[in-house]
């Protein structure tokens, strides 16, 4: 489909694919990452209080939730970007720091929404091959660009990157930015921040859609140098004045107020993830090492579309990506342990 | 401040700035047209009834939402889109449907976002003069273009269009996309709608923020052809897949299924408008007619922005634009009964 009332941008571009919202009864949703447990109860109390005053604008600059992030990392306010979920924030980076002259590089298997992006602003990118082992190797980056941008740890195989590699990329790379995307970093992966301070062309965007279980809330941010949050909100502030409403900026900053019910969750699922990955091993499941809230396996004897198909069958749904070096791996969210149960008990049935 | 990171693009910016949100004791805010009303009822229940799926992510496409707005205007789904405010959704717009290769259209005086977007997205542009009585003049449009945008009623004149000059100008203009931004139609204004199944090429957007008093909910949509919606749509989901929240989708739903409370509240406010605009002429001011939930006056012996700082020193804001032929107006929200007193009191005393 097109129109002759169409923009040429619009024309060419290859949007987006989200996971699927499906509606069965008795769904095991484990297709699309999100926390299967509620968030704090705080984050309820603090939006209830807000109700009274939804028919006035929120604070275009979201202070108070910028501050409770800050003081979340012991950094500054000026230090922290605030978006309509992670992914209005990476848009904005992209166009902000990443639409440059020289392409710029992500990994061959990694968020597919990096190349929308650069489809959307017009940016060339180079993707940079992972390892046979499915790893990002930092040395591969060490080439002329007009930025870096991966997961830590990546999506969607969970693999981490270490700080040490993460320095030592920043120690070579310093005339792009480079932008390392902690959605998933909650879970077992060391973060980035602690290098804020020394390097001034590090972004890092983080989520509060999967450990603060607030997918449904739409609050993501970006941490790093104040003249880089700078490019961002010049950017939102030709864009949307108001990115988050009153409720989300509310709930936002109680749930990182609540490191409490934080630690607690996060754990929780990593203890699933570790029962989940031997159980997926018991059943002949190749799995790659993770620390997110997912799993990414494949099974030496069983088509990865054949499996979903047949898992979907029984209402557990997970996710596939039919593209090359992954297409036989199936990416698995790390649900409660009953969700867990009722997934290996549907593979259970299909690989017998 | 400039940074060596920074694109290009965000180097050129120059962003919009919104009107202040200040915190002061028994403020009268009537600087950014917000409802004095609260929201229908139904609203708060239908967000208080989201509060427990907030882990799981909204529904990518609002279908349930986009049913309850094309239900209210007599339209199909497919010419709805919906957005974080209208301002993103007239963000997309822009990029889009009026990124072409002709310069695109719009009033000198008008809402000011609209350069700032052509400057975000790299679109030219020419300003048509509005007439010496401040009204915009449908047949000054007809000319070679990019795409033609103007708010109906103007902003911040509050002036309307009628309908019969919106169809003339589009039996003329059927090569460019024609984009109404209808903000503040409800005060008043005859709409357009009425003409969506006819041209292909016109797009409405209005907004919840204003006659749904949810500003800080952050709520706008889009209606028109099928095909100029699936641009919108093939943006939106380049840029971010989940624009809109559960607590905003579900109470933007409840606000538009509650036409007896929109229907009263913005009759109250027209009703307090005839009074204020009288009042207003009683002080000698010269008011423009208007037909949004704001006035645009000036007075013949005192400076605007004299007024404006006098009436802060009150704890009365008002908005005032430093900007060529509009200088000496202030553009005053409509309030409810109480801050029309406080605000005729305070301008009595420095007027007198």
């Amino acid at each position: 489909m097109s129109s002759r009332y169409w923009s040429d941008v619009v024309r060419d571009l290859s949007p987006y694919v989200p996971g699927e919202q499906p509606k069965l009864p008795n769904l095991v949703k484990l297709n699309t990452n999100e926390n299967p447990y509620p968030p704090s109860p705080r984050v309820l109390a603090a939006i209830e209080q807000e109700l009274a005053t939804l028919r006035l604008y929120p604070d275009p600059n979201s202070d108070q939730l910028r501050e409770a992030i800050a003081a979340n990392f012991n950094l500054s306010a000026e230090q922290v970007f605030v978006g309509n979920g992670s992914d209005e924030v990476l848009a904005h980076a992209f166009l902000a720091l990443l639409a440059q002259d020289e392409p710029i590089l992500f990994p061959d298997i990694t968020y597919s929404f990096y190349p929308v992006y650069c489809g959307l602003y017009g940016i060339d990118f180079e993707e940079v091959p992972l390892t046979d082992t499915f790893q990002i190797r930092v040395d591969d980056y060490r080439r002329l660009n007009g930025g870096i941008i991966f997961p830590n740890p990546n999506a969607p195989t969970g693999c981490p990157v270490g700080v040490a590699d993460i320095r030592r990329l920043l120690d070579h790379n310093t005339e792009s930015v480079v932008v390392i995307d902690e959605a998933y970093v909650d879970f077992g992966t060391e973060s980035a921040v602690s290098l804020i301070n020394e390097f001034p062309n590090l972004l890092i965007v983080q989520t509060l859609s999967k450990s603060r279980s607030l997918a449904g809330l739409r609050v993501g941010y970006a941490l790093g140098d104040a003249e880089l949050i700078e490019a961002l909100d010049r950017v939102k502030n030709s864009f949307n004045s108001y990115p988050l409403g009153r409720l989300a900026a509310a709930g936002a900053a109680a749930a990182m107020a609540d490191r409490a019910h934080f630690e607690n969750t996060r754990h929780v699922i990593m203890n699933g993830r570790t029962k989940l990955v031997t159980a997926l091993r018991g059943l002949g499941f190749e799995v790659l090492p993770s620390s997110a809230n997912f799993v990414f396996a494949r099974h030496p004897g069983f088509d990865a579309s054949d499996l979903q198909a047949g898992l979907r069958a029984r209402h557990v749904v997970v996710r596939h990506f039919d593209q090359p070096r992954i297409a036989q791996f199936l990416r698995i969210t790390v649900g409660t342990e009953e969700q867990c149960a009722r997934l290996l008990d549907a593979l259970g049935e299909l690989i017998t």
